[in-house]
This record gives C-alpha cells, structure tokens and sequence, in this order.
C-alpha cells in the first residue's frame, strides 16, 4: 500500500518537474528569446504539452490511483496524503477524459488565435479576431462539456470555473457578485458626489527607465523578494505584459516599464511581487508533490491584490514609501504631501482598461467579463455579438462609451488564450482579500505601523503561516474559512473599501 | 516506402525540437537562472534527458528504420534522404545500445563532478575532485565501450572521439598531431630568438564593463549576428564561462566581461559569434532534419576559431576595427599605432591556460590533454595520476612549471561534464580553418581587402554557400575536402601561421 503511494509520488514528481521546466520556456517566450525564434517555439510548447498529457494519463498513473483507492489501508494515509491522492485522481480524471487530439488542436489553435488577437487589437478591429476565436471558444466548449460530466458539475461554464477555482459555481459568482455590484456602485456614488477632486498630475511626470528600475529593486527589498543574494530565489524582468512565473526556488516576475506612466511599474511590482512570495514560500517539504502548489487562481489573486492595493495603496505604505521614492528619483515628488499622494493615487473613477482601473471599480470590470462568459457558455451570446454586448454592458455598467475594439472587448489577452472562466477569480480574489484583512487585523492589529515603518516581514510571516505553507492541502473555500473563521464573503471587501474611501473623499 | 520515411522523419522532427527546447533551459542554468534553483534545474534536466532517450530509442523508430532499409525503393531516395536515414540509423543504434541506467547515472555523476570541480578549483585541490572524475570517468569508459562495438571502431577512445568528429580516429589524430607539434615548435622558436618583443601594456588599461558591451555589439554587426533588429535570430548574455546554443532562429552566445581584460571579449565575441553565425545560417529547409545540423564539433570549432584569430587577429581587421574601438573607447588607445597594436596582441608565449594560449602555442595545449585521454582510455594513466603527468607534459612540452592544480589539470571544465574526446576537436578545428583559409585565398584572392574596409559580408556568403549550407550532409573529413579540394592536411594551417609570424616577428 505505502509502496502503491510511494510510486503514484515518483510518478507525480516526473510530471510536476517537467511542468516546472516547461514554465521556464513560456517565461523565455515573453522576456528573452530572439522574435525569429516564435515559430520554433510555439513548436517546442506544443510538443511538450503532449508529453505532458501523456505523462499525465499514463495507465501506470491510472492503475496506481485505483489500486490505492481499493486498498483498505487507504484510510490510515495521512491527510496530507489522502490529498495528494485526491488531487492526483482529479488532475488524471480530467486529462484522461480529453481526447489527445483536442488537447492537440486547442494548443494549436491558441496560438493562432493568440496572434489573431495580437493582429486584431493593433488595427483595432474585432472582425480579424473574431473567427479564430470561435474556433477556440468552440474547442473549449467541447472540452468543458466533457469536463462538466467528469468533474459533475452543472453546466459546462461550471467545469471552467472550477479548473481555476476548484468547487466554485456560476450561481456562487453571480450571487457574490450581485451584492458586490450594490455596494460597489453605492460606493462610486459617494465618490463621485464628492467634492473632494483629487489631483493627479504628479502621476504624469517623466521618470527614466532607469530610475524606474531602482524603484522596483527597492519595493522587492520591501516586500522580501530576494533577486539580488548568492541565494536568490527570483528574478525581475521585462516584458510586454506584466506576469509571474514561478515554483519554490526558481520565480520570476515581469515588469513593463513605461516613462510616461512611472506609477504602474509600482503597482506592478507589487503585485507580481505578491504571487512571487506566494510560489517561494510553499512549504518546502511539499516540493513536487501536488499540495505543494498553491491553492487556487482566486487565491493566488488575492496575495497580489493584497500587496497591490491594500498595504500598496495604503497611506501606511507611502509614509515610508514616499521619502525613499525622493530619495531615488533625486526629489521628483518633493512637493507633494503624503495626503495628497495618496488620495492621488487613490482616485474613483470608471475607466474603460481593466488593467487601469481603481479599486472601487476594478471588481465591475470582472462582473462584465464575467455575465459574458456565461452569456457564451449558455449560448445566449455568440462570438460575433461580443463587440456590441461589450459597449453595452459599460455603457450600463460604468456609464462609458466604447469607441474601438482595442479599448473593448479586444483589451484582454486572456480568451485569446483559451482562458475562458479565469476572469472570476480577480474578483474572488479581492473577496478573499478583504476577508484576510480583516483577519490581520484581528490577529495583529498593529500591522499597519509595521507598514509605515518599511517592515512587511511580521505580516509576510503570518501569511506563510496561514496561506502560503498550505499549499494545495484545502479547496479554496476551505482555506479561507481556516484562515479567517468565515465563509467567502464580499461584506469584508466592501467594508474596506467603503471606510477607505469614505476617509479619503470626505470633503 | 516514401510513407515509412516520412513517418520516421517526422518521428525525428519530435526528437529535434524536443533537444532544442532543453538546450534553452541548459542556456537558462548559465545565465538567468535564480542561483537557488541550481537542484531544481539539475532534476529538470535529468528527467528532459531521459525523455529524449526514450524518444530517440523508440521502437517505432527502429522500425522504420528497419523497414526502410529493407526496402527495395530505398536507392530511390535521394542523397540527402539516404543521409538522413544513415544518421537516424547512427542515432538510433548508438543510443539504444546504451542501458537506460547507464545514462541516468552519467547523467547524474555529470553533475557532482561538475560541482566537485567548481569547489576543487576553488580550493586548487585535485583531491576534492578526483573520486567524482573517476566514478565519472568509469560510467564514460563503459558507454565508450559499449559505443566501441556498436560502431565497429577499433578503441574505445575512438568511439568517444566519433561522437564528436564522425570517423576520426585517435590513430590519425596523433599523425596529425605528431606533425603540428614539429611545425609549431618551429616557428615557437623563431618567435623566441627573434628580437622583437611586443608591446602589450595596452591590453591592461581598465575598459569598463558597459563599454565592453558595445563593442560586442560593433564586432556583432561586424559578422552579422543580429541582436537588434525586430527579426534577430540572436542574443548576446554574460555567463561565468563563454559559449554558444543555439538552432537556426534561436541562437544565443556568451561572454564574460573583465574589466582588468578587455581584449577578452573581443576574441570572445568573435569566436562564439563565429560558431553562432554557423548555427544561425544551416539551410533553411532543412530544419528539423538530421542533416539540418552542424558537420561536427572539428568543424564548429574552424569556424569560430577562423573568425577569433584568422579574421580578428589580422591587421586588415584591425585597421577597420582599432579606429571604431577608440571611438566607443573615447580614444582609449589612440597612442597604439596600427602595426604596435596588431603585434602585441599576437605574442607568442607559452602560457598555462589554454584559453589564454596564443595561437602557436594553442594547439600544444591540445595535444597534452589528447595524449593524457589516450593514456586514460588504455589505462596507462589512472585518474589520481592526472596531476603528475599534466606538470610533466607542461614542462616538457611548453617549458613551464605547475604550481597548483588550479593552472593545471583543473582549469578545464570538460572532464567534469565527461567530455572526453571533446579536446581534438579544437585542433581538428585549426587545421580545418587553415585549409579553409587557403581555399578563400584562391577563390576571393580580394577578400582582405573588404575585411579592412569593415566588410564580412563576402566571406560570410562562401562559408554559408560552402559550408553552413551543408549542415550534416557529409561527414567532416569528406566536407573539408569537398570545401577545400584537398584531404585534412595541417600544411595549410602551418603556412599560415609560418607566414604571419615570419612577419611579425621578422627584426
């Protein structure tokens, strides 16, 4: 029995280590490979992909899971190794059920779209997008209707949703997010009724590249993301979209520098820096072993949208943060107060580019996304009504006029990746944060001086100890009830939210 | 028939693009890789190399192999089909003769050697070394062994040395060898009795690191190797030790920058930049394919070091290049004339370090440590021995005294990747690049001429035309005489060097 285990481990190991180089060439993709060598590369994936799946469904793997499931000793396994059985079961239940050639033709076929895309949005025109894309959404669809039977789950929208958060719902979502959507709007109200006008020229002045880079090496020291020791464990890079690549000892995340716009690579930084910490604070013991990942997409957002907008955007953060940010650019924001910087950077006001958006309106964005994806999975939307229904829901929504594809439906690179069902866990994300503030804030309240005076170490401690060492060993739900006593619930969120930004505009 | 051979070719394909995703990843571990993911990478590697054993050991493979061989229509096949099976066949047999665990094992003892070197050399002790290179050495002697019989060639020396020059043997290496020994001390001598003494304070004077970077980059649009453009095929990075990967539009080259030793990464970009252009210009049409391959590491190695000292040792080069270096150089040598500078950086001395060797004197380096694997592989030497007999050849042949391991038998990294066999393909390549040099004397007698005018382009269109474009179509000993006319002779590469340093050092 404990053999049958041992060897369904050395199996998983193989797999969780070819997963792990595979991630380097996809980081090399977007930050260091010469441009000729995309063809060669998008060759190189798909080849390892298939190995991957087939590692993945190997009868051997099969045959181990069932013998072990059979045995009567299994209820004397561990509850760490009860898990790595269940997740071992449920990853080759998954992947077994999907033909090789879907899988095949839809790694093919997010490449091509991919570029369609890539096409599309500089021309600014859905139309060159549109039939690849229904190509992609079509593959998905089949791979999500024979997901939906596997995993037993609803609807197919549901099997998605649960790739990237396991055991969360279509229904769920969209009960979360009606309430979210209230208080998020009465929120925006008050904001907007205000007389307080908050000033954000600062934001535009020209920082060098350079001292850009400066300004993230000093956040990465905050924040205890090692790029600079003998012994570091990460790197920073460039690339043309932020993101975070990493597991354990080897985590790199990516930067997009832009002089005219110095702020973001903050932001950025902070929150890339956030999954990093998450991936190279796993418990180490746990190393190839499948709870030694992290739990969920909407968990991992909710680490890098903590360190992105509530200690980042906190007035905490910049009354240590300010000096050192004069300090490396030679005083470029000496004439401005903390107060009015960070109501400056703290501005509410709906916007068309998620990516840009405040807080208070970020989770609007996601709900939109999210009405649509389900809308197609229901096919009550088709693809080539995407554009119109775009422009309708933020006209609606956040009261805006679309003008182009590229500021609409064409902003996101991510069902262009086939990603369909991800975008809910953003917005999971910034629930689970919410939650976990309040926490902290139960269990340390004095954290937020430890902010002000650069020291992120005693809550960087507490969320290994409560998130990060549990890996993959709790369902997402599960987690955040150990970790704050509550089930998932926007009230914490809002509740943030609302007494931020309730301060910061009172007239 | 035509059906087998493209199944087998496409089985091939699989093989190829799987090795040239794993060479990024051994590119990564020397140059980006977070230092604390050293054991993670190393797994990575192990598992990548047993997969590709696997994939090139596949029954299907032999099959096809078998079958196309059998069959009647095989002489129908064209010249580069029928070399594409013989090196399928070679491939094939070669690694399937090998006991997977036998390569798990040299896979794994690869990397304690390495890292049992890094420390020895450190300390300049052999001791920490010698029980890692012997257990290294054992699991080579055995596969060499092995190889002996599957490729019917008369030691097991010359089966390690056919893995990197097909059909050369140890028994022709040593003619040659025996040979260049006689030329080189000649002319050794004529540089020591003469009375000229050249001038090399120049290369001392402190040329920061940045500016060291863009002089790589002059000498890369110099040859051609494009880093810049929206379309480069290449990069340049900085690794403890230089070297090039790479595969047609994914081709990356290294360099170490040292202040205290500028004209380093001159030679070094040249010579890297030299095999780099060679991997960079493999015909089109052939990617993918065995013949789509470099002739042999002999043949790699003529052309990096053609374009190191042949190209950049030449006063035509020079002349175009020494007014652009004072001009990146904000006039760093302006006080070295032209024929000054060109004969103090081709002194003639004997050194300890092979790569600091000047070219009459590189080759004796060589000829030691292909004497020393000869004596290993018929164990007249043991491993503990390599000490004692490398201080004895150094002083024999070079006149100079070992003080430590250090400058002595640890200061090549080779051994302790087990590479024996590798070392000839450095003089092989020399005297190929001599013979290639005649052959562009006759047939462009101009071509110095646009060397001094700063112009590469010319030369680089006959190597590509002559030699790139052959990849692996014909073994190396027939491609040097389908290049040349004239069978692998050292006269040529002897002229050569009698002829420029007549000069040079002619009083």
């Amino acid at each position: 029995m404990v053999l049958n285990y041992k060897e369904l481990m050395e199996k998983i190991k193989e797999v969780i280590v070819f997963q792990s180089a595979k991630a380097v060439l996809e980081w090399d993709a977007q930050t260091m490979m010469p441009p000729r060598a995309t063809h060669m590369r998008s060759r190189q994936l798909a080849l390892l992909s298939k190995i991957e799946h087939k590692m993945l469904t190997s009868h051997e793997i099969g045959e181990l899971i069932e013998e072990i499931l059979r045995n009567p000793e299994f209820e004397s396994l561990s509850l760490e190794q009860k898990r790595n059985v269940y997740l071992s079961k449920k990853a080759f239940g998954e992947q077994s059920s999907l033909p090789e050639k879907l899988v095949a033709q839809t790694e093919k076929q997010k490449i091509i779209a991919n570029k369609a895309w890539e096409k599309a949005k500089k021309a600014k025109k859905f139309s060159i997008f549109k039939s690849e894309l229904e190509k992609l959404f079509k593959l998905r669809k089949e791979a999500a209707e024979i997901l939906m039977k596997v995993k037993g789950v609803d609807t197919s929208y549901d099997a998605l949703i649960d790739v990237f958060e396991p055991k969360m719902t279509a229904k769920a979502i969209a009960n979360f997010f009606s309430q979210l959507k209230m208080g998020l709007i009465k929120i925006l109200r008050k904001c907007e009724s205000s007389s307080i006008k908050p000033e954000r020229s600062f934001l535009k002045r020209r920082i060098p590249v350079e001292t850009q880079r400066k300004i993230s090496k000093e956040l990465a020291r905050f924040i205890g993301y090692d790029v600079e020791s003998k012994d570091a464990g990460g790197r920073i890079d460039e690339s043309e979209h932020p993101f975070t690549k990493g597991y354990y000892n080897d985590v790199r995340i990516t930067i997009r520098y832009d002089e005219n716009n110095w702020i973001r690579c903050v932001f950025s930084l902070l929150h890339e820096g956030g999954h990093g910490i998450y991936d190279q604070n796993l418990r180490a013991e746990w190393i190839y072993q499948p709870i030694g990942s992290p739990c969920s997409y909407g968990f991992h957002e909710s680490q890098s949208r903590f360190l992105e907008n509530i200690v980042g955007r906190s007035r905490e953060f910049w009354k240590y943060f300010l000096p050192k940010l004069n300090k490396i650019t030679n005083n470029a924001f000496s004439d401005v107060d903390l107060d009015s910087f960070v109501l400056g950077i703290n501005r509410v006001r709906p916007s068309k580019i998620r990516v840009d958006a405040d807080e208070v309106t970020y989770c609007l964005h996601i709900i939109i996304r999210f009405e649509i994806e389900k809308g197609l999975f229901k096919d009550e939307i088709s693809v080539s009504e995407l554009p119109a229904v775009w422009s309708q829901k933020y006209e609606e929504y956040l009261g805006l006029e679309i003008k182009h594809d590229s500021e609409g439906v064409l902003q996101d690179v991510h069902w262009s990746l086939g990603l369909f069902g991800y975008f809910p866990s953003y917005a999971l994300g910034n629930i689970y944060s919410g939650q976990i503030l309040n926490a902290i804030e139960k269990e340390m309240p004095g954290w937020k001086v430890d902010i002000a005076n650069g020291d992120f170490r005693r809550v960087k401690k507490w969320l290994t100890r409560k998130i990060y060492h549990y890996g993959n060993l709790y369902d997402p739900q599960d987690l955040i009830e150990r970790v704050t006593g509550e089930k998932i619930n926007v009230e914490p969120f809002l509740n943030y939210l609302n007494k931020k930004y309730s301060n910061l505009y009172l007239p």
